[in-house]
């Protein structure tokens, strides 16, 4: 066996694949488009709906639970998610020329996505799409109703529409104010737990990787609930498996009780994922079991980042995004002890299926 | 290693674990609940509602998302699934005393549907439940507002629910014709189906088994959509893991498109169930993709099984029960090969956590 630890030795950088300038930049980028956002929501509100619907594929079905989730407990606003290609077979009756669906796409031609545009067409529903490619399928004319072109930060664009549409609801009282701490401060908090977790990343990294070395057939456990779900979810599968080809199983943290808590053991890799929004509870009920049944796991909590300038109760509604900057910090570690470039593919896109 | 083979050879019981007369009298006694079910359907429908809610966990959230998926694409109704524990963290805002939170207990004591139960009193919903266990915790006075106590055919039951708030609704003409045929053949037809799957799944028993032997850190991936999701789901988290503590992932064939086929390799385990519901094309894509990839899939599809009696157009709303019919049998001999009693759990209400 090769020996991982050498290549820490020899080569670890510090902050690989980190441009600070970047980072902040492109959340702000983000934050930016509010304006933009609030004149079309303005619209959509005015015009009237009988539902919004995040419909995504992917990640972008991640993204898509997240704002559900964020906005469930919050807003008696009709805010429902949807998979793009149920949408497709299975349909929904609810889903009406009043109803409005919301997506995102990066590349701008993704299948499923495409042709969802052209399904809510034909109901004559309302499209609002996010694409972070310009000139692509979906930034044509007659793919959307309202097209906000813009890179990145799927997210934080799901979340600013939801945000506005709970504040025109009555149901986010402080909307100003938590925009102005956002705006202010949200970037370089990330910024700053990427810093953070950098050290602590690039070890367990190497533990990471030294585990699927040794089992390459062992798959890694991640568990998380609320809007660490999606987080969860994608990033097992989204990050690990498709951009790393190592086994994962991705479970929330209320169903691992019902089943999945049985093939934990001793030396089972799981690494739990807890934020601070409602469902904390059950991340932390998790973090009571593991350690009585289990000896390699690992958790990364939210609240044990600093996110200077964000107030107490706005904590929680960036948890998933507090996940990914420390996340992001894993990932570019496990690409230099893997040596596997995280933008190759065996399969996707790579033939017709 | 042992020989699982020889097992075969010198054990291999025909029809193990098979009881036709109980398995036909089962589902006949949940047929048989229809004029109970219709009675409370028809006073909720009197009282009127803003939305109903089949609320699980673990085994009855998979029930939920089966019933949820059946109705989506055929009926307006607001017909929606919760998780319990999320209902109890995030909650859901749009849940009201005019709601109603259909759900289903074994036990009748399972921790989370306890507490459930006390919130939907609490804002003042209405409770239909269906509780397997008579003299327990939630078939005291106080815990429901409609109770059926029945054993088995959870998704039997809400199947009927759904079936006929949708008849009541305008979106099921065929109602009493669709009953007729299912009163006089489904339970025959079911048992038939694990007749004809017996041999098939000894075979395929021994053959995961082996797997297993060989592999025991390998997951063993299930793909499912439509009403097989929640099959997939649970079989994969309630059988494999809870009960024989053999590795499993399970992923719906559109989101596999988006990650996890990237970790399919020649020898990887691979199950996908297809069912013949409006999501039947997302599992053929992924019958088409597998045999590129993948030299040790295996597709147990519902459409090979002969249904006596139940029309063509209404095979689809019984597939998940097809399948579940052919995952009995592989259970009794994975039980058998495998020398691990499915009744068996590790820490599953074995210590407090």
């Amino acid at each position: 066996m090769y020996k991982a630890e050498l290549w820490k030795e020899e080569n670890q950088p510090s902050l690989r694949n980190f441009d600070e300038r970047e980072l902040i930049d492109s959340v702000n980028e983000g934050l930016g488009l509010r304006g933009k956002i609030e004149k079309i929501v303005d619209q959509i509100w005015k015009d009237g709906f009988d539902g919004i619907y995040f419909i995504g594929i992917g990640g972008t079905y991640a993204s898509s639970m997240q704002v559900e989730v964020h906005t469930r407990g919050k807003s008696n606003l009709p805010i429902f998610v949807e998979n793009a290609a149920q949408f497709l077979t299975t349909g929904n009756k609810r889903f009406t020329k009043n109803s409005v669906c919301i997506l995102s796409s990066v590349s701008g031609n993704t299948e499923e996505i495409v042709r969802l545009v052209e399904r809510v067409n034909e109901i004559g529903g309302t499209i609002f799409s996010f694409i972070d490619t310009p000139n692509t399928v979906l930034t044509q004319e007659g793919r959307y109703d309202y097209l906000i072109v813009s890179p990145k930060n799927e997210q934080l664009k799901f979340f600013m529409v939801a945000n506005y549409l709970m504040y025109k609801n009555g149901d986010f009282p402080n909307y100003n104010k938590y925009n102005e701490e956002m705006e202010k401060h949200l970037a370089v908090a990330l910024v700053e737990v990427e810093k953070a977790a950098d050290a602590w990343a690039c070890d367990f990294a190497l533990k990471k990787t030294t585990n699927f070395h040794e089992r390459p057939d062992l798959p890694h456990y991640f568990i998380g609930s609320g809007n660490q779900w999606g987080a969860t979810y994608s990033y097992a599968m989204c990050y690990w498996e498709e951009q790393m080809w190592i086994r994962t199983k991705s479970i929330t943290c209320e169903e691992f009780f019902h089943g999945m808590q049985e093939i934990v053991e001793w030396d089972t890799p799981v690494t739990l994922f807890i934020g601070e929004d409602e469902q904390r509870s059950l991340g932390e009920r998790v973090a009571r079991f593991l350690p009585k049944v289990c000896g390699n796991y690992t958790i990364i909590d939210t609240k044990e980042f600093k996110l200077e300038g964000i107030s107490q109760e706005n904590r929680g509604t960036i948890s998933h995004l507090v996940m990914r900057a420390v996340n992001n910090r894993v990932d570019a570690y496990m690409e230099h002890f893997l040596r596997h470039p995280l933008s190759i593919r065996r399969y996707y896109r790579q033939f017709d299926y």
